[in-house]
């Protein structure tokens, strides 16, 4: 098989660990397998270097910064090379550069836009383990460029997709994707297999395993992707096709999030465009919303609610404040947001009505509703979120 | 002017000494220069790094030490040019090969083989300060190559010669070449202007402000090199073509060297070969045999005299015990090299003669001597080392 393995911060974060995932390395090449290993930044690195740059600027060049920022992995995969080396096995170290990896020149968040697989698949042909710097590119100007968050996942997900590797495995400080969040529910299971869409759903959920931009190109290039824990032996979580899950779970598993605030509206002019105007005004400033619902109303008026991350609550009130949409305006940053995903809700039906019967049962109050084809979020009182988990999990089963 | 600009280590020490040197190059470019600059890394990062190498291998793969090594001057490039930026005044970090430098594939001591001089020429069209990563260059197979000891300031020099700059300024934590240690003898005084082939021999002698390999270059490529001072304003001096120095001193400055150590050899069998056999047994051991004389002793033999640094000796010895050239050697490490510098010696007789008498006036025996053009190097017993120099400071003049 050929193998991608990616390792990120608290994985290489001292040379202690690089030693370790040297080792883990040369495991997995003596099993018979091709090795391309890509690297973050020793874990602090990246920030150092940050705050460096931003002592001398508040808003530092940003080519300036991705020739920056590209230092901290590039000493990494060196490092892990010499390790390897030293071992007796044949390995070099590649910066994005050297590894083919072309992008746009949208520093600090370039989008990876071509990978010349020839220069790994060389090196590879030569029996040598490949370490790649990950989370860096190149541009057509020949400027180093930075992928942005999650950017070292991304290199090792495209590099994958480019080799037609069997397998990327992500290698974090966690044993891979839950039912739900272990310190909420004891009985919480490690997932063996899930599909990218629950994935995606996971991850906007704020799962901090994978991110979106990663799982979304592993989808479009095919590539199945493990999450697995480098400080232990334990099997990972497999993202892969719908299709290659044979005995898919109605429901998945159970999110929380409590970092949720509410806006609601109460008679708004129902006419059309109002909405957009909201929206459009939220989005020029950045402001992340996430459920929205509007309701019927009296007397041509309609009321309208959504969410945003709570941290974004205090701009949004001034942005709302002088758009005087409405004269009865509710801020409510007392909540929570609790999902159910599964791919199952496609071909099931009543999985909704468990979720609320679930809930009422309770007598948790569900505030607002939203509803995807494989996801199912409920907004309730922040207080209740933890039960509401514990509710959920239990009534699907999903710690059996 | 075009005027390149070398900063190294301690001058760019931490985020401060780089804010002041970003100071310096806008004042430089706004007396109407355009300005090159070359940096080293910040003091302590290299040696932070071949330690991080070091805990891995004891003979770290140097490909890939280069692609390690090389991240310091990056860091310190592209923090530069994020400070001038910042200051209003545009400005692009280069890596080494985004400003053309081609080296050979000598990894960790590559040599310069060619500068595509374009790349810097183009930025500098559109009215950049240019800021490059010294230490670095990049090999034909697209390896990152690093330059050995020294290896910024040959980037500034190579940078200067392929622009044909009108000066190299090498910034450093001292203010010049000067006629002695300033700490032996109080009158020493900074040169303003000095040959190339008298600044080879200081260097030799063990001044550290610049390499050998530089000052080379510098004469090879007639570049005007001025060293100076990042932490004040002082002149510097200027290392130059002799042609361009219109007042010749006849001696320029004595040096001292302490860690010397002599090796003597009596009755050496006077026959061919032999003193090629010893000598080339210490070269291949990379003992560096510094000065030779060979004198004629009794009875068809012959007395053979060499010195070695003194943390060589024990190595010497060994060496010398295996080789029997001789039943009779003596080891002296309590002694130290006198040298007195100057071109003005090859027009003006009785320099030497100045030099013995001065010596013999103290009452200091005079152990060996070796001359050359420009240069007379004397070895006396250590302790008397220091007065030596200040006899011979004061006999020349130097310090009026």
């Amino acid at each position: 098989m050929l193998i991608v393995q990616k390792y990120g911060g608290t994985s290489v974060g001292d040379l202690e660990r690089i030693s370790s995932v040297a080792s883990r390395v040369i495991k997995t090449k003596e099993e018979g397998h091709d090795v391309v290993v890509v690297v973050s930044a020793m874990s602090g690195e990246t920030n150092k270097l940050i705050s460096y740059a931003e002592h001398f600027s508040k808003n530092p060049n940003k080519r300036e910064l991705d020739l920056l920022l590209s230092s901290g992995e590039r000493v990494t995969s060196a490092l892990l090379s010499i390790a390897l080396n030293e071992l007796g096995y044949n390995s070099i170290a590649l910066s994005g550069r050297q590894a083919g990896i072309y992008t746009n020149d949208t520093h600090t968040s370039a989008r990876i836009e071509k990978i010349d697989s020839s220069k790994i698949k060389n090196h590879l042909n030569q029996g040598k383990i490949v370490v790649v710097a990950g989370f860096q590119g190149f541009t057509k100007d020949e400027n180093v460029s930075t992928l942005g968050r999650g950017g070292s996942d991304l290199s090792a997900v495209a590099i994958a997709g480019a080799l037609k590797a069997d397998l990327c495995e992500i290698y974090t400080d966690v044993d891979g994707i839950y039912t739900t969040d272990p310190r909420i529910e004891k009985s919480a299971k490690k997932i063996d297999k899930i599909s990218y869409d629950e994935m995606l759903e996971f991850a906007s959920l704020g799962a901090k395993v994978l991110q979106n931009r990663s799982v979304e190109m592993a989808k479009k290039l095919n590539v199945n992707l493990v999450t697995r824990n480098s400080f232990n032996e334990n099997e990972g979580t497999l993202i892969t096709k719908e299709s290659e899950i044979v005995e898919e779970p109605i429901v998945s598993g159970v999110a929380l999030d409590k970092n949720q605030a509410r806006i609601t509206l109460r008679g708004v002019v129902d006419k059309p465009g109002i909405a957009a105007e909201i929206f459009s005004k939220l989005a020029t400033n950045n402001i992340n919303v996430d459920m929205i619902i509007q309701n019927v109303g009296q007397d041509g008026t309609t009321n309208l609610g959504f969410t945003v991350p709570e941290n974004e609550l205090e701009k949004t009130k001034e942005i709302m404040s002088k758009l005087n949409a409405s004269s009865d305006l509710e801020f409510d940053r007392a909540v929570a947001k609790v999902s159910i995903v599964g791919v199952g809700m496609k071909s099931h039906s009543g999985v909704a009505a468990t979720a609320f019967n679930t809930l009422a049962d309770e007598n948790i109050n569900i505030e607002m509703i939203s509803t995807s084809e494989i996801k199912i979020s409920m907004i309730v009182d922040e207080k209740y979120g933890e039960l509401a988990v514990r509710a959920l999990h239990s009534a699907y089963k999903l710690g059996e």
